[in-house]
């Protein structure tokens, strides 16, 4: 029985494929970067496609005018009161594209080498949305209608921080209001092994800027007089931490929550030394050196400097000492921390420990979010584990994310829903980064485990 | 006698002034920016006007061919084997321009504003150098001859390093030789107080690059496990200084050559703490704490990042661990370092304290120089002082500076000649950074200096 069902989705897909990959590349082709604003129309004709879509497929779908960047709602609701209802998750933005000469092809003209699909977005999220799409597309042609209530919610701010979707959650109530919240939005460790997340890390983030001079001086007739902005931002970065990794902010680890002992003996925590090294070109040397990799990518809090600058970095060389210096830093957060209080202890600890002559200013970024812990006993956990598990031919593992979805814990308290995070993301697809790609395999296994997950939630 | 030649000075300057200005705009307005490859052109339009000026004032004007940019050397020995030659360095090259936000008009397009003209290079040097045309063109057409026999060499890189000029330096011997080199690129403390510069510091110039990850990464995913180069990066900066802001490098300081008490006896180390903390927004709190801020200036080596970048700098944010990080570096030197062996040591300390996980490249610049002292009983700086004293009608102080001018030391050797930096920089011309700009009196006042200290050292 089950096998007949998974025979037919991949006879499905197969069957589908050009149109679904032309479909993919149109999608990808939209330069949908929410965070740079000449992108703007790129973002409106992104949904304006993603509206057409879903209409197509039995959806009513709303536009959500915001300050920002618009929301996509969209709702079938044809299973009737008998059913539960699912809110399913995605975002339509995707991250800048720069450094863009490392890019082999540019990164909204999508193309496939192997299995591969190259672009922006490729995999987060527009790949995980799509394939969302192709299991609801499959349904509806099949039957012309679905076995649970599905809401659909594709924002536009997602790398941003989800502003606009954070304030507009109070006035949706009734419009979100369901069982389960599937964030779509998630990975797996290895290409054969299925997993569901049960966490992920809560995110703050900020600009720094330095100031010496009021103006940038000549290296020569002030190097060793005056004290250069550059020197002083490494020095506050270097205080950071102390020798074992550990953030030496004060109160900095106070509200950290542990992770039970139920929790922990379902993890997969293995860690392949090997096998980072050989991907990432580098060792997992970083962070806290009492704790493993993993925990510290899952359950440890970080603080990073996501970008810095100051004084003249062009071609050949200008003995200036700089004004200013920038910093952009991030931390993420476990269960229990509040990002504006991190916030605030960062800003401070920056701010106060300025030297004498140099003054610092932090700018807190609205839109940071607290971390996420999906319960590992719910159904509809159990049931998209049994997808996985049926799709892959694999037990499904158990495992965290440390990135974040800031406006995921609000969605949840918002439509009264339980979590659930899933996806088919790989810790090598490079997003955020040049050469971001999700592979043509994981597309079809999307597809099929969001129709099995769905399936099987429906039979309950 | 020394009165009516300041009145018959003042009087040329007054009666040529709207000419002289005139002329000074059209010499700013070449975008004779160095470093940059696209101004190449800019380069050999100033230099080709340079020569034109200079032959119509009696010059026999070469253009000396280099791999790099073009040198202007011209020689009038009209005076006579009897008299002393004298060679006047000057160069037409200017630093680059960002940020360019940061300018109140644009820097290319010189304009007054009260008594200052506002433009790149303004001072730094074509304002020095033309003023320096200027004391020679009224004698020209005063007299149509020279006190003194007189050559100029006016160089096109100093502001990337002089590589040209000191590689032509041994094919140029017979040319170049001379009495008295005069390095008119100096400054003094005051508008009020005249300086002669008894020396300057050496320097060498290097790029650091850190690399971690073999592309980007995003700071969720391997935020805590990855070690981010701009954290080892920082770190390595910070470790540069200790907490008395002594430079850790081991053996940094092995070479220095102290000053002796008669030269510390007639320098003018007094330090005015508010009036710099007014002027340039800061406090003198960089360096080391144990020596007084014109110590540290002057007759201290030092080592200051004049850039820094790495990971996103953009509007938004961008959660990504940056695979590398670069910084640029500066070392100014004193007498008896060597710009090699200093470049050397520092390289060496960012490569030996990288941490696990993290690659460091030190690129080292060529076109490093040493420091330079001039003798304060020579006969050239004592005809100079006179000058000035005549023209300022105040004593002639003796400071050093902590720029550098690297060909100088050998520029010195090559053409066998005795010492003498001079010029008539304010502290707060912004040489090197926005907004720079030079006062029509001291163009001036450095067009009477030169005039009479020629006419001073032709009467010996």
């Amino acid at each position: 029985m089950v096998q007949k069902h998974l025979t037919e989705l991949q006879s499905y897909f197969t069957e589908n494929k050009s149109r679904i990959l032309e479909e993919f590349f149109t999608f990808l082709r939209f330069q949908s970067i929410s965070s740079e604003p000449e992108f703007q129309g790129a973002m409106l004709d992104c949904i304006a496609w993603l509206k057409d879509y879903i209409q197509k497929i039995g959806f009513e779908v709303e536009i959500w005018k915001t300050e920002g960047h618009p929301i996509l709602f969209a709702s079938n609701l044809n299973a009737g009161p008998s059913k539960p209802t699912l809110l399913i998750y995605n975002h339509y933005d995707v991250q800048p594209v720069d450094p863009l000469e490392l890019w082999k092809s540019p990164p909204f003209e999508p193309v496939q080498r192997g299995q591969e699909i190259f672009a922006r977005g490729a995999q987060d999220n527009k790949g995980q949305c799509f394939y969302v799409l192709q299991a609801l597309r499959a349904m509806w042609e099949k039957s012309g209608q679905y076995p649970l209530n599905i809401k659909l919610c594709i924002e536009g701010e997602e790398e941003m921080g989800s502003g606009s979707l954070a304030k507009i959650l109070p006035h949706k109530k009734v419009e979100l209001k369901a069982d389960y919240l599937a964030v779509v939005d998630m990975g797996i460790n290895k290409p054969t092994e299925p997993a569901v997340t049960l966490g992920i890390r809560g995110i703050v983030t900020m600009d720094v800027e330095v100031t010496g001079s009021s103006f940038d001086l000549h290296s020569g007739s002030h190097g060793g007089m005056v004290y250069n902005p550059i020197h002083a931002l490494s020095e506050l970065i270097a205080k950071l931490r102390d020798e074992k990794g550990k953030i030496r902010i004060p109160h900095f680890y106070d509200d950290v929550l542990e992770v039970s002992e139920d929790e922990r003996s379902c993890l997969a925590l293995d860690f392949d030394a090997e096998e980072y090294a050989h991907t990432f070109g580098t060792k997992a040397t970083g962070g806290e050196k009492t704790f493993t990799p993993l925990e510290r990518a899952w359950i440890r809090p970080t603080i990073e400097i996501n970008g810095i600058h100051g004084g003249y970095c062009g071609d050949g060389f200008k003995t200036v000492i700089p004004s200013k210096a920038y910093a952009k830093v991030s931390c993420r957060l476990v269960p229990n921390q509040s990002p504006q209080k991190i916030g605030q202890l960062v800003a401070s600890f920056f701010e106060e420990n300025a030297p004498d002559g140099i003054k610092v200013n932090v700018h807190l970024h609205e839109g940071g979010g607290t971390a996420v812990r999906a319960n590992h006993q719910s159904k509809v956990l159990k049931a998209f584990a049994k997808a996985y598990e049926e799709v892959f031919d694999a037990p499904c593992q158990y495992i965290f994310s440390g990135g974040s979805i800031p406006v995921v814990t609000k969605l949840a308290e918002t439509s009264e829903s339980e979590i659930l995070l899933l996806g088919l993301g790989l810790p090598d697809d490079q997003i955020h980064a040049p050469n971001e790609h999700f592979g043509v395999d994981r597309l079809e296994k999307g597809f099929m485990v969001i129709s099995r997950g769905i399936e099987l939630l429906g039979n309950e």
